[in-house]
């Protein structure tokens, strides 16, 4: 987690206005524009703690020098609905003298503040000093801190969606998808077993899955690797990515064996990534926020349980990790589901932008177009090939577009993860996913500038840089 | 956490009403003050699962009745700030049947609402969709997902109330202090010791940390129980609460052997509970939004550690539970801080309602001289007494007025908890902190109509209903 990127706090300004003139007016958010403006410019990237201080001065230096560029680029006038991918930048007015630092290791999904940014005022919320004090949200739901509001949002978009089943079914809500997550592992292992419950999952797999998992050395779950390799008898955990991170590809259990605890960890089953075939239904499954809408900041996830007995120790997970989750996030996250599902229904707010999932599921479709270029240009890497499947909430079929792309290095690289570091692209090394060196999970979900910027620089990467980096480092 | 105490949910309104309008206006609120009068009234108490649906739908009746009354009472005129003792309730007029359940087991700081609601809209935040929509919120900050204005208003109030230190310590936050207080088990417990490190707390204790300590079997740290009796050769964590939940005393270590690791929890470390009388610089300090501000619903914490190594193990717990903590929560309780350090600087926003501290000092006060007047009056319980001393944030000399009440049956009662709960009054036994069943904890915290309603049952108790309650359950 050392190696992270960031921008300037627009809140500030939300807070010190606040102070000048007690309340807002839709003439502030004129000068909130501004400020989003001046963040995305002074975005700050940086490679690791060592030379944190001298980089972040330097790169300041250097985005105060793209400003004008920049702000034009982060303020296009809003889009017709018809053509959400005319907000897409192209890469091929970009200059890159190699030195700025790309860090595209973390999926944090920048990439969606745009769209957010032109839908204007219909995703503010206003929330009162003295709303949401209690630690109550619903008394009468197994999961007592679950917001009403969110819930039936959350119900209300999968059915417009059509991607899980909700019928039947007990929502829990996470402080994300990694408390879920960890939720999940509790309610499913048994209190007083002689031994820890064995967790896996097909490699390549999710690189947080085995430290969540462990760090606490659990006596109750324990990681066990690679799912393809499980040959342990008794009950187990199995957790099913699909689409997979890091590599996109639809996933089945593997293990399949008497014993099953299945986990479905559905944050990228959504129609921007991948053709929504039929409505998901299993056990337990784990949805995100952040991935879903882009909204990481957050930190909310829910959980579709089937058995009212998981969902109640799940429920008291999350009371003893954290008694609840933040009602703030909640009401916030109810707002901006509710603007997309109005969208995408007959009577509802105008579409000024365009509805959500058909701007970001063409912007997935530009990135992975340029990835691919880029890719062939340079000769030096190649990426997964995803088989076209009818999509029945778009209404067409097409080839996953995943939120990461599992990049391989050609041409003898080893270490691919470390070839792109001296060309200062940062990327998660394959080998935290139980994967070889020579794949990279890199974001496919960062802001513009830096996408573009990447495609750019591996386009230029060939042969000859490839072989500069064997001798270099035998 | 299964007695629970709820309220209709006034986010219903907000989320309706921006539908309606797109944006928020100063009438709105008119209208939002007029539904939070429809919540309190609403307001549904029962006592467990079991008999969930009948109560609720006999309360919510009966609540209904109450309409007219109880709304004048939510709904006072603001008091000036040099009285502000005048919003409290007398408890004389209040009529009991004996058939409504008060509901005084959790620490639920509802008590609050009302000074916030009559600071109207200058503690409002306003969030539009594409704000705080990345992971991160300050990558030159160890604890990389605390936002800056949070950290400016958590030292600003510290050094105004005078209550902790925070030159040269580190700042963590946290999804309430539960979250922080397992960070620092973790952060403090080495990864590779041939055993998990003992953890212990002097009875009574909080009847949260024995599970919140064992509940994932860690391996690496264990609770070991009351302090008073460890005797453990080797390192171990002591959790030092002061003031005391549930007792309310001032405490220091009572282990004080080597190998020491000190956890303070200063959740009540504020004016409203009891005098400051210096700064605590201890090494690692919990503080938490629900207690300092009544904002439980928030879940927000945070701690001040001195050292760094500890601080960063803290953060990585941190990331590996929840990947950060609500970005929502953090600026709305950046903007409640703010508006508290405001109202006692000389130069700030008019005080509306009276200071924050002055207001909720005066609130406890008014409510432990009802407690102390109605145990009095009943005969059949007592109270710990709290010695006086000088409080350098209030100016003035005062005794603890602790945020629970532990309150003892005399008169022979046994199992004090049952015996109230005979009586329709549902409080914590004491057994769950380490101590006696003739105790019970008492949360002060809760709305006056609840609270006026305790006290004025508990008055009435007499030796004649002990007795009766002695024969029926020998």
């Amino acid at each position: 987690m050392k190696h992270i990127e960031g921008y300037l706090r627009v809140s500030l300004f939300l807070s010190e206005m606040g102070k000048l003139s007690g309340v807002f007016s839709l003439r502030h958010f004129l000068v909130l524009s501004l400020a989003l403006n001046v963040a995305l410019i002074s975005r700050v990237v940086y490679e690791g703690e060592n030379w944190r201080e001298e980089q972040i001065r330097a790169l300041m230096a250097d985005a105060s020098e793209k400003s004008a560029h920049v702000s034009m680029s982060s303020s296009p006038p809003p889009p017709s609905p018809s053509t959400p991918s005319s907000m897409a930048v192209t890469s091929t007015e970009i200059k890159d003298d190699g030195e700025r630092v790309i860090n595209l290791d973390h999926g944090d999904p920048t990439m969606y503040e745009r769209f957010w940014q032109q839908m204007g005022d219909i995703t503010t919320i206003v929330i009162s000093g003295w709303q949401s004090m209690s630690y109550f949200s619903d008394v009468k739901n197994l999961c007592w801190f679950l917001e009403p509001e969110f819930a039936k949002q959350i119900i209300r978009l999968h059915k417009i969606v059509g991607n899980a089943v909700t019928d039947n079914y007990y929502i829990v809500v996470g402080t994300g998808s990694t408390q879920l997550f960890q939720a999940a592992l509790y309610a499913l292992s048994p209190p007083n077993a002689s031994e820890p419950m064995s967790v896996v999952s097909a490699a390549p797999f999710y690189s947080s899955y085995p430290s969540v998992t462990d760090f606490l050395k659990s006596g109750l779950y324990k990681w066990a690797g690679d799912a393809n390799n499980f040959n342990k008898d008794g009950p187990y955990i199995e957790l099913v990515t699909s689409p997979n991170n890091p590599d996109g590809s639809i996933r089945q259990p593997v293990v399949n064996r008497s014993g099953e605890n299945l986990v479905h960890d559905f944050a990228y089953y959504w129609p921007q990534y991948t053709p929504i075939s039929s409505p998901a239904d299993h056990d337990l499954m784990l949805f995100t926020v952040s991935k879903a809408t882009g909204h990481a900041g957050m930190r909310l996830g829910w959980a579709l349980v089937k058995d009212k007995e998981v969902a109640k120790k799940m429920t008291s997970f999350i009371e003893l990790n954290t008694i609840g989750v933040s009602k703030d996030s909640q009401q916030r996250a109810a707002k901006i589901l509710q603007v997309i599902s109005d969208s995408y229904e007959p009577v509802g707010n105008p579409k000024e932008s365009g509805p959500f999932f058909h701007f970001s599921h063409s912007m997935m479709e530009e990135r992975w177009k340029a990835l691919r270029s880029a890719v062939k240009q340079s000769g030096l890497f190649s990426l997964p090939e995803f088989p076209s499947s009818f999509c029945n909430f778009l209404g067409q079929a097409f080839g996953s577009q995943p939120a990461f792309a599992w990049l391989k290095c050609e041409g003898g690289i080893e270490d691919c993860g470390n070839f792109l570091k001296k060309h200062k692209i940062l990327t998660r090394n394959g080998k935290h996913f139980g994967a070889s060196p020579k794949y990279v999970r890199v974001s496919m979900l960062d802001r513009d500038e830096s996408f573009n910027l990447f495609t750019k620089r591996l386009s230029s990467l060939h042969l000859s840089q490839s072989k500069d980096h064997e001798e270099e480092s035998p």
